[in-house]
């Protein structure tokens, strides 16, 4: 407040400067855009990347069972240690132990969700002045995190014609010596891309070079489709130090329930005491999760069937194929097929669309004429692209992709220098 | 990572400066103290500030029940809005709203448990390097956050021959133009003290002349001994901007829970949008509390019977009158009565206890003999204190008090001065 000696001084509040750097890209495009659907079309939210919205995902009647089981012992009700339930990261590392990579429950922190993992991870990693290597196009909540922290945030080029694979070189490129740290998401939100085990040794090859910690964002480790693998960074490194951050929320299909938690992976030790402590430390601001979800985790990790998990995957699976197929044969549109995570991108040929400067403006009018809503990719700081999310129910896909469709001849507009493509 | 040109690099990961910042003064005491109870005597722990760890005090079956409707109802799995659902808000500000201070769901911001409430009010209100004005004794977190975000903390006195008044003029003479935010905790944690509606105008005049923002932590309201009444400070003013910061841990007796809130009472209209903006987009970091809970809250506040309310508090009330009535006939302590909360504060009079040089030793040695464990106030900044939590069943307070007689009268010396204690 103002002080003015000898005034009456006045109220002079601000909002703090973290507060105000504490930018939410998703929000502050969507916010901006004028989503008027077209009054003639039911709504269809191609956008939330929430699988629960439709009803079509449901989690596990186990899983209810464990919560319900968890209320009534009425000994999940007092606060846990602020890492979490001795019991509750013994199941959680048992859950992911690997001979190859193995986690005791000291290694495991549970936390209010994946976000607050994350949140963690980056810092712990980070002062102030260093910067995080964060993939393009990817997750938003990294850069957003960083930067009210005044961490700088360095975007390393996925490519989409490999398959969204990280372009190692302009990776490397980018490291400095204020790199703290390596953000790899694997399955990709949004690209919902799978890597290979030698496209993920690669990227540690260049982070052991440098000597980069990797701050791996597996929340959707394991929602890959079948015929397809998922490998966890740590199993394929015996030197980077690893922060794996996972959680309920996505492959258990409970977002709200706020579940994560960080594996730290550190066979050379170069992480140490002193980083270890360091989470500890900041778990102890405001504690983690609900402890109810918390005396739920170990039967939720064990007793959940295998068919439940294979269920959501096909659906998913089958979505994506449905939606890729479709959108495959639009002019103007080049969709990439996923191999896991939940969701779809497509590539909008601006040049075929001159109607709409952007991303940003042919979704709007994709609401607008065909009451489909898609997230325009600039939040995931991609620009000309779109995100579908796949999980929405099949009739309703397949609906949003006769519409999308539809919108797209009606917009197209052939280029003089490639006028073959009219005949299509 | 240290960049040695042509040289191959080294692995040099550190902590972060924030993590390091973060110190939880209970842990850095608690863990550096010797706690090795006597064989022969069951151990007691006063220390901790958990109720339900005894299991004497469940909470209500309304409240279990009100969580497993949640759960049957498969509503309340995905993501809520950041700063809670509408429904859920809408309950709280119901709850909390007074015709002299009243709030709209709007006011209301769902948060993972009254510590991350905390959070949100500081981190929203203060830059680093303004300051906070925090009460002396009082709860740990308030520094530990301030800290870890450059911020620093000023101490006001409370007058414990006052039952805990706030010192008025030591407070007002901390305030300088950096200080951006005076902490108010009524009830008590560690004092359980209330303030009287003339105590708690004078510091609003004090926050008023200034022109100075409160943090109001009221997770104890309502939690008041019966005779004595709990006044909200945002109901006594009408000019200062309050963020009063509450939940279902204390008065609902479900602490693992990780409920909280923050209630925005700002009638002069000082914080305006962007205070109010700067709180969402923090709660847009990690989101906040568990939707099964959140799902569960409306019924948790309107259903919960009267009765519970009043057993807690009565047994509390009881509890406090047995160990203060026990302790304040034992020469060398003086324990001050509460009014609400759940706590008691003891204090020492050292110099009749030469063997030990402060309340850390004093209460290390009272595990030693007696196998009681108090907690030392100087995690409250308050030497030669220490705190009782009388949530503890009836038989264990009796018989600890026992213990911490037997102790004092081992342990204490007469002085020359006052040698006409000896006969006591
Ligand atoms: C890649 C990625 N990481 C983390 C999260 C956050 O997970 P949670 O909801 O558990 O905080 C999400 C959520 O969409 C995500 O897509
Ligand atoms: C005064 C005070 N404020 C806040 C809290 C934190 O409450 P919660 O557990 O809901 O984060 C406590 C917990 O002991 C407390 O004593």
């Amino acid at each position: 407040p103002a002080k003015l000696k000898g005034h009456i001084k006045r109220w002079n509040v601000h909002a703090s400067e973290m507060s105000k750097k504490t930018l939410n890209p998703i929000r502050a495009i969507v916010d901006g855009m004028k989503l008027t659907p077209n009054p003639e079309k039911p709504m269809i939210a191609l956008s939330i990347g929430d699988p629960t919205v439709f009803g079509n995902l449901p989690t596990d009647d186990k899983v209810l069972q464990a919560m319900k089981d968890a209320i009534d012992s009425q000994k999940y009700n007092g606060y846990a240690p602020s890492v979490g339930y001795q019991k509750s990261r013994e199941a959680v590392a048992n859950f992911y132990n690997r001979p190859v990579a193995p986690v005791e429950a000291k290694d495991v922190i549970l936390t209010s969700g994946c976000s607050q993992a994350i949140e963690l991870a980056i810092s712990v990693l980070c002062n102030p002045g260093d910067n995080i290597l964060v993939p393009c196009p990817g997750f938003s909540l990294y850069k957003t995190l960083a930067v009210s922290l005044g961490i700088n945030v360095k975007l390393y080029d996925l490519l989409p014609e490999r398959s969204w694979e990280v372009d190692l070189q302009d990776l490397e490129s980018l490291i400095d010596d204020k790199t703290t740290c390596l953000v790899v998401n694997n399955p990709s939100n949004p690209c919902g891309s799978v890597y290979s085990k030698e496209h993920l040794q690669n990227i540690l090859s260049v982070a052991s070079k440098h000597c980069i910690p990797i701050l791996a964002d597996e929340i959707y480790g394991d929602m890959v489709f079948p015929g397809c693998s998922f490998h966890s960074l740590a199993t394929l490194s015996r030197d980077v130090p690893i922060l794996s951050c996972g959680g309920l929320a996505k492959r258990w299909l409970v977002p709200g329930w706020r579940m994560g938690w960080v594996l730290v992976h550190d066979r050379g030790d170069v992480f140490g005491t002193e980083v270890r402590e360091g989470i500890v430390k900041l778990t102890q601001r405001i504690l983690g999760a609900c402890t109810i979800v918390q005396g739920a985790l170990e039967s939720i990790l064990n007793d959940t069937p295998q068919e439940f998990y294979h269920r959501t995957i096909s659906f998913i699976k089958s979505n994506s194929e449905i939606c890729y197929s479709a959108l495959s044969t639009v002019p103007g549109l080049t969709p990439i097929m996923p191999a896991g995570a939940m969701y779809l991108m497509v590539g909008i040929d601006m040049k075929h669309f001159p109607e709409f400067q952007n991303d940003v403006q042919f979704t709007e009018c994709l609401v607008t004429e065909q009451s489909v809503f898609c997230l325009p990719a600039t939040p995931f700081e991609y620009p000309n692209f779109f995100r579908i999310v796949v999980t929405v129910p099949e009739d309703m896909m397949v609906e949003a992709c006769g519409r999308i469709r539809e919108f797209c001849a009606h917009h197209y507009r052939p280029c003089s220098q490639d006028s073959n493509e009219i005949d299509q």
